[in-house]
Parts: C-alpha cells; structure tokens; sequence
C-alpha cells in the first residue's frame, strides 16, 4: 500500500485484516521519514514493547506488518523471500486505467498459479502516478449500488481481499 | 449498530459505505448524551455546516446517518418509514449464538420477500446481551482463513455489506 499520510488506524485495521486472512505481507510504503517512524513506533508496540504481552491478537496481527520505502523495495522483499517476481495490481476507484482484470484473474491467472501478487492502494488522492506506472495490471473498481463510490482506503483493502480470498477458497464468481 | 464508544472513523467509514451500497439507514445507537453529541456535532459539521458546501460527498454519505438512543428505537424508526417491522439480525466474531443464517437467507428470504433488515454489531467485546436477546437470528461469523478472526468493527462491516449487496445484486453464493 502507498499513503499519503500513515494513521494508526490504518495500519490497526489492514494488519488486523492481513492475519484473519494471511496475507503474506502488509507493506506500508512511504519514503518520509517521520511517517515511517510514526509507523514503526506503533508497529514495534505491539510486537516487541508493552502491547505484545498484553494483546497477543494485536502482536500476531502486527507482524504482518513491513514499514519500506519504495514499491522497488516491496519487489525485492517478496523475490528476497519466495523466489519469484511479483504480479503488481493498482486499484483505483474509477476506471481510469487500461489493463483491467477482475478478481477471477487474480485467483486463476495469478494467485492459482504460484504467482506472487501485490495489491496497491493509495490513501487520499488514490495512486500516485510514478506507482500506477510500475503496475502490471488494474483491479476493477468496486462500484456503488448508484454512481456514489466514495469509499475510505481501509474500506477498500477490506472488500478487496475478502473478495480474493473468498473467490480463491470458494471459486465464487 | 450498537457502540461501546463511537468513534469519528467509525461513522466517517460506516456512512461512506452505507451510502456508495445505498443502505437504508446507518443507525448509531448510544443511550449515553456524551456520546451521542459527540456524534451529532461530526454528522452536522458535515450535513449542514461548513463541511456540507466543502465536501458534497461526505454531505451525501453523513445523509445516511441516524443517531438513535436504543435499538428499539431504530426499530420503531424503520417501522415508521417502510411500514414493516424489521428483521434483527446480529453479529458475533464466533458462534456463540443459536438460530444462524447465512447471507443467502438474509437475501433471499428476507430482502427480496420484502421484509427491511436490520444488521447488529457491536463495538469493543461485541453485542450487549441486552442487544443480542432482540435479534431474530444471527448472521454466521466471518471466518479467517485459520483460526484468527480478530477484524475491526469497521472491516466486520465492510465485509458484511458488501458480501449482502453482491449477493443481492448478483445473485452469488
């Protein structure tokens, strides 16, 4: 994920989210220094300070959690650890992006067929450009009942991955 | 939904999402003033003060938002609207409930028959007893993928709504 601006929220709610459904990583991304500081602070509280002997839940959840500066960065951790080349799949709320594939390509195309994939959202304004440029591929955009889609980040990541891992655990459409 | 303490992401992500599914209603309930004044003062700032000419989307989707002092307030609100009563349905993170339904049930034997639903969560350790004793039935919990399931309540909604909506709307599993 790429952010404009880290809030602890954020990252409670995404980390939370990646160990109920194990994700192999949750990877807050972002080049400024006092934001990565603010995240590794809360980040380190739950897995190495007080709040991992307190919380166990919140210290299993965090440890999904990998603070890095660059979308390179998060390419070169997942080859460093499984060995392959990351598919990189952009998301936005709008489809302003050509290359677009539905959540059937991500299981089948992708996830189903030993590809490690990476899922970037960005906060705020959504992607920024030099991001959208490195991706591969685009989600489809999850779309409103009416034309109104303004969805928070940490509502968009949740209905992203529950529509993955469910298609990938139950073949639904 | 029923709060332990409402917070303002709470009701910033719950109406953004209540609004881009088209929800009837997002009823916060609290019987405690503080809180509910709390919630009122983000949900005027946003329909009727400066955020309401700032920021059309956040106006449109803060519409969205009751704040109600009981559930059977909320009840006797949707019966003043559409006429019916309500089916109340809760939620828990584990079966800890009889009478369980599936998000099939939701759908087929209660939206498209025509009866509004009421949905039940609960923030902090989960539903009141209080609360649970009014349900109906009780939606069956979102599984993770092992045994953790540890989602905030704003991703247990998210999840929710949006497994309800696309059964609706496409008729998935």
């Amino acid at each position: 994920m790429g952010f404009t601006s880290i809030t602890n929220l954020d990252i409670h709610d995404i980390a939370r989210l990646s160990k109920t459904f194990e994700l192999g990583k949750f990877f807050v991304v972002s080049p400024v220094e006092s934001q990565k500081e603010h995240a590794r602070a809360i980040v380190d509280h739950w897995t190495k300070g007080f709040g991992s002997t307190y919380n166990q839940f919140r210290r299993e959840a965090f440890e999904k959690v990998e603070i890095i500066d660059t979308l390179e960065d998060c390419v070169s951790y997942i080859k460093n650890t499984t060995g392959k080349e990351p598919v990189i799949i952009g998301t936005a709320a709008k489809k302003i992006f050509n290359k677009i594939i539905d959540y059937s390509d991500v299981c089948d195309k992708m996830l189903s067929a030993g590809f490690p994939v990476l899922v970037v959202f960005g906060t705020g304004w959504g992607l920024h450009e030099e991001a959208a440029e490195k991706c591969h591929y685009f989600l489809e955009p999850i779309e409103g009942v009416l034309d109104y889609n303004h969805l928070s980040v940490r509502s968009a990541v949740t209905i992203t991955v529950d529509r993955i891992v469910r298609k990938l655990l139950y073949k639904e459409r």
